[in-house]
């Protein structure tokens, strides 16, 4: 929140009154709550105004995705500082190595003062994230791989790492446009296809974590379209970047030359131009993207539902189809849920990594000691 | 709980010590709770171990469906005392009156001591009921019909009613296979087909009470099939018992006389006898359920699927079907839910709705002070 007092911390958390007043003091004293005016009570009693000093920490974000890992410093409520990206062309797996650079190439751009207050890295994940932390990422060649284990070793920050959609979840919860719902769903629509699930605020984990598999259902059983996850005629076999590139070439009968070197971008500017391929293409994406949406609103009678990812840079090509055909393939009967662009674009996974270190920066004692040192000694040192 | 002591009362409820003594002492007195043994503590002090004398109180479940209504007389935990059933043959809705018949006639076997110990009505409906409790039900006939009010007023017993899927999953976690599952669904396979979907232990209404509409999810886009709902290719029309019966009177060409009498009983008769039709018809809706159940999977990821309904009488006709066709639509990295058929059979409905009856009955003032009031005085009442 923008702003509180000390009465209303105490009212909100249940902390003890004491204990609250010499937590205050300190992380005042150290910079990280900044006094920004004052409230008179009626008594006649000033109360403080506290704000969060929002440069008293600093978040190193990861957004992992197989062709292209984005470094982000944010400060504490995930403003980016700084940011940059890194091309990943592997073979058989990602390397630790090639992350590690990443997150030396971040550190190095630190001023002295944010390096002393750089509390914690926050990393968004393709996969699975298992509950000890080793990632399942077949995208990146990952096979419970410890990637928190290893991170912490060669780093000596706290680590945080979350899965993609439930990234996204949090920084729409967070500072996006699920703020006030209570019910609402993030369809990720990119080089994955996959949804983040809320229900009552929290968010779906299901019985062994992977609650949210859109990507996955068999959207046409008649469909040859090969699936990663050795299927046929899954949602993502269709309309996740890969899925659309594909099916363009197939229709269209580019070279063999020019076959491996197309992006969604070109497809996106064909179809602005009428190329009728292109717009074949993208036409059955949205198609399959507004019945398996269908599915999802019927199941869970969300009242929103946010669309993000990489596809959505084709929005005014695609946004149209999915709208109709999810209107389509609803009951007249069923009330229809809000449909939205994430407002947060290609950032969300950064702005949520930073936000998923900052959610478990409150109840880390390492972290919580760093903040309520002095901002002067913390230069010092 | 089958049995608990005083202590065990205010360790879980939190409730204060002197009233829930105070409380258990009335209780006890009017025979709602009887001693069925003690417990000595380490310390010598005895306790007692009591349990809810099931015969303490009487509900009336009513299961309201389309073209029967089914009626019981329950004890305080669901037991079936007697039970009475009514064709329902309407022209444009369902008449009060006739409800109000099958009321009276549960009521007419009721002992005198059971009558003054009958405490509430519980109703289990098809459709939609409003948060107001107005209860719109296209089967029935009804649009926005104030059930709740037109029979409390003439019954002068509180009544309680709940949609069909949410009093089914009432039944699975009080008394069936969903005590001890935090994630599972239910699945209706009968005149409608729909879900209770039950996310950590609570049940999912949805943004505006409509979650759970596996029904309607368009499960075949190329199908004529036309739905109650308005769409076509609804799972409902392809895979309930009507859209069944009518796709084995389109292919097997029956007259125009038996058409209108032909039962699922007898489809199903005639799959055991091989005929190839009826096979045919039963081998598409066990693909369709499969597939719909598929999605439903990978969206929720429970570890339990609960199917129920009237088509589970063709039980060794349907299920290997269901369950093949949900394996095959599941990509191998996804945990596969165990698949059951309720142990509640046909009268998951008249449990369900005396359970919910039990549910509001423990904080209901009116039915509590008739709890406490002593047996013998209310059979002498």
């Amino acid at each position: 929140r923008p702003a509180v007092t000390r009465e209303e911390i105490i009212q909100t958390t249940g902390l003890n009154r004491g204990s609250t007043s010499q937590a205050l003091q300190y992380l005042s004293r150290a910079g990280t709550i900044l006094k920004i005016g004052e409230l008179k009570s009626k008594a006649g009693r000033r109360r403080d105004v506290l704000k969060l000093n929002p440069e008293a920490g600093y978040f190193i974000a990861v957004d992992l995705e197989s062709e292209r890992i984005r470094y982000a410093l944010t400060n504490l409520v995930g403003d980016i500082r700084f940011r940059w990206e890194q091309e990943t062309t592997f073979e058989q797996h990602l390397d630790l190595n090639h992350l590690l650079h990443g997150l030396e190439m971040v550190q190095r751009n630190l001023e002295p003062w944010q390096q002393s207050r750089l509390l914690a890295i926050g990393i968004s994940c393709p996969g699975m994230v298992e509950e000890n932390r080793l990632v399942t990422a077949v995208n990146l060649g990952w096979q419970k791989f410890p990637l928190l284990d290893k991170l912490t070793h060669a780093t000596s920050l706290p680590v945080f790492i979350s899965v993609g959609c439930r990234v996204y979840v949090l920084a729409e919860q967070g500072i996006g446009l699920a703020r006030n719902t209570t019910n609402c769903i993030y369809v990720e629509l990119g080089k994955g296809v996959g949804a983040g699930i809320v229900v009552d605020r929290r968010y779906l984990e299901g019985s062994s974590q992977t609650a949210g598999e859109l990507g996955h259902i068999t959207i046409d059983p008649q469909s040859n379209a090969q699936c990663n996850c050795g299927k046929k005629g899954c949602l993502e076999a269709i309309a996740s970047i890969s899925g659309v590139i594909r099916q363009y070439v197939q229709l269209s009968g580019v070279s063999s030359r020019s076959r491996k070197s197309i992006t969604i971008g070109e497809i996106f500017d064909k179809a602005r131009k009428e190329d009728p391929v292109a717009l074949q293409v993208l036409d059955r994406a949205a198609h399959a993207i507004g019945l398996g949406l269908s599915h999802l609103v019927l199941f869970f009678n969300p009242a929103l539902v946010i669309l993000g990812g990489e596809l959505l840079q084709g929005e005014d090509l695609l946004l149209p189809g999915i709208k109709r055909e999810l209107a389509h393939h609803l009951p007249a009967f069923f009330k229809k849920p809000e449909v939205s662009v994430t407002s947060l674009g290609l950032d969300i996974g950064l702005k949520g990594a930073a936000l998923l270190a900052f959610q478990h920066a409150v109840t880390n004692t390492v972290i919580l000691k760093r903040l309520t040192q002095p901002l002067t000694d913390a230069i010092a040192g």
